[in-house]
């Protein structure tokens, strides 16, 4: 309570001379939120958590509230001071964002949006409504599948990183997997796809859309270790598609806000993944490697601002994601420092601040330029140098 | 009081795992300060302020204690805290830094160093002991000086942005300044300059140093209202030689952050004007327009950091400075994002948050491009219209 009232001081102070800047309020305090805060700083814009905890990666570093989203008059209270609410991740109950609407407080992406990002059926259908490029997919209460085997089986809801989703190789393991979670299913077709790409879009109130580049997606274990943007040997006509998927869900959804759409490359064939209604990992490369980053993007769409360019600023940029491995050795994330920003000059290293365990992604570092090879393998030794796979 | 103490809880839970990042304490909290907060968070290191009010630029938006610089026993408390001190400002008494170093804690610059911002006659003294172009000076105690009329006198301590700055027309003037001040003056040879340009230097302890782009300042009343980098039609010869005569003070007194040196261009001369050892306005430019902006770069050097790569991304890189201007209306610094953004989508904006003064820097904007005419004329048209110069 302490935190919260020092920064509600805070926020009367600053703004006595700047009167009609606005307050925007984030639902989560993980590193998405964090990556909020610099270009909030810049524009002007006071910044809301409502965290977890005072230790999370937002928290840390921008005014918040702490308490429970189950607790939904502290919620709508620390609403109520904000000119808009948003969020960061996708586990928030509906009711409750139909609750701060409710009150009369600005909430971007809606209820009414934000569902596609969280029920992973009702998004199916919304892409076959939209008559956009789903994988063979259905709904399964038990019995046997219309699709074949071996199929994919998706928990409909709470799933990320590859948790929540399943590969399936026959009927019993099926029916064991549904008796175990106990809920309706999403099964799909198991793609032999090329590759996985994503592509953020950004959405206002008014209908101004705009996408960034799409991205190459490397994968190991369900989780996104690296991105490549743009995507190499990616046509024109592939590029263009991506795009105009991206739009028309953006579009056919009312989403306001940032969003990552998540897509498997086929052949010449694209088919939607995912959908993420938020900041997402594919685009943290947009905060060195365009003009507009996807977080700041974000804040101009929740308050209804003109979108900025989403023109990158080199010929690609290259993310890798720094996740904590197994390992019995104390590992220090600031002491790396030294040999990296000796070897990589032009290394970009962000820091979540987060507890290192293992499989969890602790920060991310950036790198622009011309030279695909130079800049992948520099990533990759960057990631693995702070993360401590290995020593040099 | 509380907010230190809530801030102070903020760091001891954001450092339990990560436990060798260190904090840096900044004396000061306007807009450098603010400035220093993202590349901060970026990397993880935690910034703490040493403010004179809540409601400061920076304070708004950093930990930070709040009190007087004259009260020596709350600064050291304060900085015992910290693992190393820098500064954001001149105005800082240098017995103080003298005390800050007898407790033990690391101050950047040093109190050795810091001088040559702080004193102009013991700058003009060591630049002609490093043998540096310096225009023709000498220390005025009173009785007709040896320079020839009109010639500048400057107060040798104290001024910025112009002010403590005058041109002398005759001996009388002079005179009458000098009882008024009642301290020596520092003379200069009045100098017909072409332009005045700047140049941002970094020096680590371990002596590793690096420059920016020079850049070109465009002044008006003495303050700089746009800069241009790199400088249209400055030769190769002349840039390599404002590199040495940065890198050369920047070794001769022993830097270690950032220092602007502010040169002026006469014909194929260049002549030292005035130092700054911080971050400083004529490099606002490489937030956006180079790999490593001058307040990261800061932060690295105080660290003793490897230092960033300091390449320009951009063809071009204008900035230019949003000033309060003399006016009844009232002044709104966010309605104008609507025009501005929908304009110029690739125009980026920084707000300090500050009460709007006549004469005073509330902001800048930057816009990077090829198209240098473009670029200046929008960046003049966005000033202009958020400080309300303009209507359109």
């Amino acid at each position: 309570m302490a935190i919260s009232l020092a920064w509600g001081m805070c926020f009367i102070f600053g703004r006595l001379a700047n009167v009609s800047f606005p307050i925007v309020g984030v639902i989560g305090a993980g590193q998405l939120a964090r990556m909020m805060v610099p270009p909030a700083i810049d524009l002007g814009i006071s910044l809301t958590l409502f965290a977890g905890s005072d230790s999370e990666s937002g928290a840390q570093v921008a005014p918040h509230r702490v308490g429970s989203l189950t607790d939904f008059a502290a919620v709508l209270e620390w609403a109520s001071s904000c000119d808009v609410v948003t969020f960061e991740h996708e586990l928030i109950p509906q009711e409750l964002i139909s609750a701060i609407e409710a009150s009369g407080t600005k909430v971007f992406p809606s209820a009414d949006s934000f569902v596609y990002s969280q029920n992973k059926l009702v998004m199916r259908e919304k892409m076959s409504e939209l008559g956009l490029p789903n994988p063979r997919w259905q709904r399964y209460e038990g019995g046997t599948p219309e699709l074949e085997f071996p199929l994919i089986a998706k928990r409909v809801s709470g799933g990320y990183d590859g948790r929540g989703v399943f590969v399936i190789e026959d009927l019993a393991v099926l029916k064991a997997l549904h008796d175990s979670i106990g809920q309706t299913l999403l099964l799909e077709e198991k793609l032999d796809f090329d590759y996985e790409i994503a592509v953020m879009v950004a959405r206002s109130p008014h209908g101004q859309a705009a996408t960034w580049s799409p991205t190459l997606t490397v994968q190991r274990d369900g989780i996104c270790t690296q991105t490549v943007t743009p995507i190499p040997n990616f046509s024109r006509a592939l590029a263009a598609q991506t795009a105009q998927i991206a739009l028309a869900i953006a579009q056919g959804i009312d989403l306001v806000g940032v969003m990552a759409v998540e897509i498997f490359v086929v052949g010449d064939r694209l088919i939607i993944n995912e959908l993420a209604l938020r900041p997402h990992n594919s685009g943290h490369w947009t905060i060195e490697g365009a003009v507009t980053s996807q977080f700041e993007q974000h804040l101009r769409a929740v308050l209804n601002l003109p979108l900025g360019s989403t023109a990158l600023v080199a010929q690609y940029a290259v993310m890798g994601n720094v996740i904590g491995i197994e390992t019995d050795k104390s590992t220090d994330l600031y002491r790396p420092y030294l040999h990296l920003m000796a070897r990589t000059p032009d290394l970009k290293i962000h820091q979540y601040m987060k507890e290192l365990r293992p499989g969890r992604k602790v920060g991310h570092v950036t790198l622009l330029g011309s030279d695909l090879l130079h800049l992948r393998s520099e990533v990759s030794h960057a990631v693995d140098y702070l993360s401590g796979a290995i020593d040099e």
